[in-house]
């Protein structure tokens, strides 16, 4: 692991991204906002999928002046509007309370692509009403929103020209006195994904958001959005986080956590280490897994828990979790910070797992 | 993506690798070879996969004598005995006929775990009958598995211990004039596991087989293991990849093609990019994308497909794609590589995405 990436904090309503925060979890609503009880349904599965900042999309007047009664009921969960074609849309989105509003340079600046004159005045009247009322912006590039001259100047949507995108629309904001913004470069290609936001990272201090755009179905969309949002974690890169994956909200949310606890970045739950079953085990492991996954799931502390099901590696592997257990035939050893603390009955085993993971946690929470 | 680091070529049965080959795709039959039909059944299962390794797992000599007739089913398709403990059942593998047998040094080269004189004089038998045989040998290091001495001087199961592990004994190997050696180092904590593979890889020419050890269920597992063997490959490290999750073979088997497939490095099969949905979608998206991707299961080209639910970045993305389609209300408009096409209903839509797929898988075979 790099050390992390220097950035400036920018406030979103109650949270703040950037600078040596904790990088935090968003997802985006896909419920209409104006239909507001699917919209509220649908945020309360990704509150408890744990959400940190909800997103929502404002194509028409309607969605934006829905947005106070989303705000109301989000409460201190920052809101982010996301703003399509029309900047009047985000003048109505700041007015109704949002928290941040995410402008897409590539459709805000000028339906053509091109950066112009007309296209300035609407950012800037946009940027203008976010300072008066303190909130923050999120520039949003994708390889498909990149203006026209850049595509021609770099001959494609390639990492540089979003990168000079990005750059062009931070670089006026900044000249309009605006300095909270929040940048994302994404793309469906991995590779130029991860050049782009890298190039970027390297020439400025802006916070990061990070994706893989339209990753696609769970399965193969959680493996690439892993391996690319991954990469830029693991090089100290990224302050907020959204996995796009088509379907259920919970699964990406889920997704985006569990890509923060593998690099290490956040980790809000026990980790739960099984191996792989192999011909010598002596224990039924998958159960014991599954069941040990079931008792701990309420647990919310960072805890390393490793179930294996054999004495070959076992107690060497073990050892290296917070605690951990070795199956023995009929039995388990149970270890705690690579310490055997005792042989449980195999009957036991999983209660006796419990009790130590539940005795660490409250130790870790008195510390904290 | 880095070049890929150059190796030596080791055959495996009828499959080379390391190299410029391409990278493979193993995993590990869990039923005890023994039990035949249960072997059978489940290598059946792998293969149809897409496993083109299969390893097993060797504990007594029930397990060794089965291998002859694992070796009879599997026909052409490369064999791997994974020894544990004693050297002998390597050497009866090596007589039945396997292509590849794997030691784990700490496990067989003294149960002290200290490599001592009559460890080597156990690892050279092995390598002498190998040699032979004309077959490969895999170096196994693992955190678990690391010699008390290295233990000593690194302090723990260092990346540095690992490695010092691992050349140990493939200078061992290399003093007992046996080269077609693969090695693997693994580990469940993912950093140190990914640093251990780079510092071996700076210093040797041997193909290196891929893997984070107990990497626990699918969902966290598969992410775990996307992002540590997903870094390694784009760093162009990795000629051989498993991944290690508990349950059906069948799920890592497909997770190993995923991750060669987000990262490049080899795709078999279409790839299916699809927008998260947003308040936007003009067409049934989910549905859409699911029947596409039912639909082109069986194309064995590597086509990016994009399915995407409007016009506002659809057109953009869907270019981008050898094959796209972007949702219009009531009608889709269809791109191949990058050059629109034509609009088609939208009840027409999978049909006609399918037939272009079809068309250009049959104009890369034509020209393969």
């Amino acid at each position: 692991m790099h050390p992390r990436h220097k950035t400036r904090e920018v406030r979103i309503g109650t949270l703040v991204v950037g600078g040596e925060q904790p990088i935090r979890v968003q997802s985006l609503c896909v419920s209409k906002t104006s239909d507001i009880d699917a919209a509220r349904a649908e945020m309360r599965r990704m509150l408890d999928a744990g959400c940190e900042i909800v997103r929502v999309a404002v194509f028409d007047a309607g969605d934006a002046d829905a947005l106070g009664a989303i705000k109301e009921f989000l409460s201190d969960v920052p809101l982010v509007a996301d703003i399509h074609f029309n900047h009047k849309f985000a003048l109505t989105a700041i007015e109704q309370g949002v928290d941040k509003v995410r402008l897409n340079p590539g459709n805000i600046a000028g339906l053509s692509g091109t950066f112009d004159g007309a296209g300035r005045e609407r950012v800037k009247a946009v940027a203008d009403k976010a300072r008066a009322k303190g909130i923050a912006m999120r520039v949003g590039v994708n390889s498909g929103s990149v203006e026209k001259d850049l595509l021609e100047k770099h001959g494609w949507a390639t990492a540089g020209a979003m990168v000079e995108s990005a750059l062009r629309h931070c670089e006026f904001l900044e000249s309009a006195g605006f300095r909270d913004v929040v940048v994302s470069i994404k793309s469906t290609n991995l590779e130029q994904c991860v050049e782009a936001v890298e190039k970027f990272a390297a020439e400025t201090d802006f916070p990061l958001h990070l994706g893989i755009t339209e990753a696609g179905l769970p399965g193969y969309g959680t493996i690439k959005s892993a391996i690319g949002i991954g990469a830029l974690l693991r090089e100290g890169i990224g302050d907020t986080i959204r996995v796009s994956l088509t379907g259920d909200k919970a699964v990406e949310i889920q997704a985006a956590w569990d890509i923060l606890k593998a690099t290490g970045c956040r980790v809000r739950e026990p980790e739960i280490i099984a191996c792989p079953a192999c011909g010598r085990i002596a224990i039924d492991l998958e159960k014991v897994v599954a069941e040990v996954k079931e008792r701990v799931k309420d647990v919310r502390a960072p805890i390393r828990i490793s179930v294996l099901g054999c004495a070959v590696n076992g107690p060497g592997e073990a050892a290296e979790a917070d605690v951990g257990i070795a199956g023995e035939r009929g039995q388990g050893m149970l270890f705690r910070k690579g310490v055997f603390v005792r042989r449980v009955k195999e009957s036991e085993m999983v209660d006796e797992l419990e009790r130590e993971v539940r005795a660490l946690a409250s130790e870790m929470t008195a510390k904290a």
